[in-house]
């Protein structure tokens, strides 16, 4: 195999895997290279991605070393593409009863999941996440995307318990915007003791479905890593009762009788 | 920018963009490249993306052309991959009451879900998808990963409406292995007319939830395009209401009380 035509196999090999520790003696077998060659193709490989803007390959050196892809997407990429964000968002049509926004568009479209899960991922790349942890219905789309990237599994609470799933352990929590007595179960073997859990959704508006969450965490013995919501809404009434978290975008004034609605970009710019 | 980096940049750069007409001139531009050496890159990524099993690059010629990634999971790739599934799913301590199957943790690990969706994209490939569409929740990872191979957007039926998605669609259908009534509900400008659609879910007994989603096709005046699900299990006592469709595994004699199950490849493997 010709050099140009090995750097295609392993691009897509490398990008198809990320975080995934892959020794050079593996490619130099599967692709039929020596070594040294393998060792300046990944120089190459890490040269362009750091290029692209799509994140860069950590070199692990020792006897069980090799290379793993991170994927990273660059300030200016995570940028363009709040901004763009920001401007699909502030749409009044999209406005309904309520202050609630029609997102189902834009959480349809796997392009642009695949970009939130990019910058979710980039944001909690050190944060040693187990498992991304959602609950149902959509904010699911958002947690594989975030879990693709950092190549760790989902689990998915939901707010009724299903019999096709097994035994559950369920809580109780109060909705922060309804004030309502909410219930959430998550299947018993899904989460393991002691996993480190992001904790991804589409909306938050008090906070009071991911702080649900979070007890459901305490639950199984397992531990915060990160909050991540693609909005936050702002809301006077309320007091928030989660302090932590990272938002891709935030919508101030939205107001459905007067039709009128402004989106800013969330803090998760300020932590790149 | 040497071809050796170029590879890399546009390896990623079209695997990232499946099923998107990417002309010649803005390769050529965007790498600073002459449109001679742009072809022989794409000639080599095209032979690569065949030689590893993960599709090839269609060329549309004239003014107006260029090239597309069209996503195909080489034969043995799914037979391997399938196979492997049915082997995990094998495993009497999935065996829940009622005949179902405990499997959240192969529906949460992103790259299996990312290989299902490779797989229904291949076969669905030239069935002229416009959108894909599942019912919460499970379905939705699965739907999500066709979607994104075959570039079309997801719509997600639920099962209640809720209040922050406007105005909906309902409809009523019967239950296959419950025999209750049951209701489906899309938001209206989720689903355009004339739309061809793929339905993806996670499991089907009897087909009733798979047919309510065709019920629902009528009322939005869209044309189904093709079903697929993950795993179909026999159950004698029902007629299937369903009799077009995909599926990747089978499972047999499953029976909760002997502990004892058999899982087959399905259909989709004598259809590549």
């Amino acid at each position: 195999m010709k050099r140009s035509e090995r750097l295609v196999a392993m691009t897509h090999f490398i990008l198809d895997q990320p975080r995934t520790l892959i020794s050079l003696p593996y490619f130099s077998e599967k692709y039929g290279a020596a070594k040294s060659s393998i060792s300046e193709d990944l120089g190459i490989i890490n040269k362009m991605f750091q290029h692209e803007g799509i994140g860069y390959l950590e070199t692990i050196s020792g006897a069980a070393g090799g290379v793993k892809y991170i994927p990273v997407f660059s300030e200016d990429y995570s940028r363009t593409f709040v901004n763009q964000l920001c401007d699909r968002l502030e749409d009044p049509e999209r406005l309904l009863p309520g202050g609630y926004l029609f997102m189902s568009d834009i959480l349809g479209d796997p392009e642009t999941t695949r970009n939130i899960g990019r910058m979710f991922a980039s944001a909690f790349r050190d944060k040693g996440v187990d498992v991304v942890m959602t609950v149902a219905t959509k904010g699911i789309p958002l947690a594989y995307a975030v879990a693709s990237y950092l190549n760790v599994p989902v689990v998915i609470a939901r707010r009724d318990p299903k019999i096709s799933e097994g035994s559950t352990v369920s809580i109780n929590y109060v909705s922060g915007s309804t004030r309502k007595i909410q219930t959430m179960v998550l299947t018993k073997r899904s989460l393991q003791e002691g996993s480190r859990v992001c904790i991804i959704d589409d909306f938050m508006k008090a906070g009071g479905t991911i702080n649900g969450m979070r007890n459901l965490l305490k639950e199984f013995n397992a531990e915060l890593a990160g909050i991540g919501v693609l909005a936050e809404a702002e809301d006077e009434e309320e007091d928030r009762v989660v302090e932590e978290y990272l938002s891709l975008v935030q919508i101030v004034n939205a107001d459905d009788r007067r039709s009128t609605i402004e989106v800013r970009p969330g803090n998760l710019l300020e932590n790149i």
